[in-house]
């Protein structure tokens, strides 16, 4: 049998995945991610924890078709982090060559976090079939991946798929993260809608569970959609307007056949897609309004998966 | 030698050359479009005038590698006008099998016309020596093709790189041909920027040569940006705010390398890019704004050219 693994770096736990040759998972653990001297530890850590596998699973390197590697940041074809990586520390540097070295010659392939996830969708979770898919990351900011003909888009600099920051908003007032104002993440990410709720507390003072909310976080404000609150249904249609036009963008440059929402707003389920769907029908060109909606559903697996099915189909 | 055409049909002529393998043109005519009875003729004419062509030059079958064909629709991987062609009176049907079988089974290749002009200027004009490309048309419409890692994106419907569509304002009253409003297209356009112009125009009483202009278009208020008119360069401050912002959609969802600017708008030159370039960059989500801005060389053979390289690019 030959073997692939997957390595999903995050900026609190490294996920690694064991998987056999057609992307079934044989197991799965995490490490911690040490940020410590600007996360220089890091890349040695998760190659012993591969090797350390082997070991454990008699697993010779001959057996090993390779290691594909998901970091949080721009990532280039040859698997250089083009901008580092802010999150752990990291300047810029090859990942690929680093691990390889490490490994002892194990082939390595390395993304962007948020790419390989939607890679992970499009081969084994919500977007199994399709072969031209947008996964959409709804969680502290917004991610995205594209993938074309089965393949994913990594652009010129690494940072195709960056979808939250594309313009939705004039005039508002607070900047992102980026520095620009107006992007999407601003409106549909989990700290969005807790922007957007808040918001919408102070205009008034319409009664609203959400008043007396412990957490005025997305998870609220979905649950008091479900109960039926009138002011949390006002806050959902504002996020779904916003995530509706920016995928109607995304939608008139790729024209994909289905959009995969995922992060961890999407444990709100498909109401959340009821949002969205026809907020998107208003703004996209026609042409591309058959655009299916689906909710992600490898959860935190995505990264590991999407990891091993990117080595896979580099080789 | 080895022969391939090129044929770009427009709602007026059909576009036609003649290339050699490595995509030098050898010769290049035009056939008027025949839009009568639902343009049934179209495809007869110019596979009659590519045939007629080979005799005359003597090109046997076996010496033709095939026919590139573009036409102002979506048009799926098939070669299947998914939507028709409005412009042109056609249903849907498919464009590559009808041709191949005029032809004699000679290989037909069928793309969309902005896509096929966007291939073009990759390949031979303003987008030379790179893979990731944005080609824009600033014409009666805006267009896009979008190119990446060298191949054309069709999208699942064929409607991939309808850039013109990405809504960049609110509140708009006046309603884009695709029955949205706030479309790219409505001020990035010869006809958008004829409407930025009147809007202008209209606001206050301030001196401008434009005020006497005898088509107050896209050209008169380029020349008299050229010429240091305030208002005209205030207009086209406004255009180049809503092109940067539209494009830098674009750049955050496929992160190109460069964008080339062509259509009829494109006329003006070097100036026009002057007004977008610096736009893009107060929009594009910082990792993506080294993309270069540059003029389309081909003109109106972009079309030609890209037809017979798609066609090379599929063999």
């Amino acid at each position: 049998m030959k073997y692939v693994f997957g390595a999903d770096i995050g900026g609190t736990t490294v996920k690694l995945g064991l998987f056999d040759d057609q992307i079934n998972l044989i197991d799965k653990w995490e490490i911690p991610t040490d940020k410590t001297d600007k996360g220089k530890n890091i890349v040695g850590d998760v190659c012993d924890s591969i090797l350390a596998k082997m070991q454990e699973k008699g697993i010779d390197k001959a057996d090993c078709i390779g290691v594909g590697v998901g970091a949080p940041g721009a990532v280039d074809e040859d698997g250089v982090m083009t901008g580092g990586a802010v999150n752990l520390g990291w300047d810029v540097f090859n990942l690929r060559t680093a691990m390889e070295e490490k490994l002892g010659g194990i082939k390595v392939i390395a993304g962007n976090d948020a790419n390989v996830a939607a890679y992970g969708e499009m081969m084994k979770g919500g977007g199994q079939g399709h072969k031209n898919v947008v996964a959409v990351t709804l969680g502290t900011g917004v991610g995205g991946g594209v993938i074309i003909g089965g393949k994913l888009i990594t652009g010129s600099t690494g940072a195709a798929g960056e979808i939250g920051h594309i313009r939705v908003a004039d005039g508002e007032e607070e900047k992102c993260n980026c520095g620009h104002t107006g992007c999407l993440e601003q409106y549909a990410s989990a700290t969005g809608i807790a922007r957007l709720a808040r918001r919408r507390l102070a205009k008034d003072d319409k009664a609203s569970s959400l008043r007396s909310a412990e957490n005025l976080d997305a998870k609220a404000v979905f649950d008091a959609v479900k109960a039926g609150d009138e002011v949390a249904i006002e806050i959902a249609k504002e996020f779904g307007s916003y995530l509706g036009k920016g995928l109607a963008s995304v939608a008139d440059v790729v024209n994909p056949e289905i959009f995969v929402i995922g992060g961890g707003v999407s444990k709100a389920g498909e109401i959340l897609l009821s949002f969205v769907a026809p907020e998107f029908v208003k703004y996209v060109f026609p042409p591309c309004k058959g655009a299916q909606f689906a909710l992600a559903t490898l959860g935190n697996d995505a990264g590991i998966y999407g990891c091993a099915g990117m080595l896979l189909s580099d080789i």
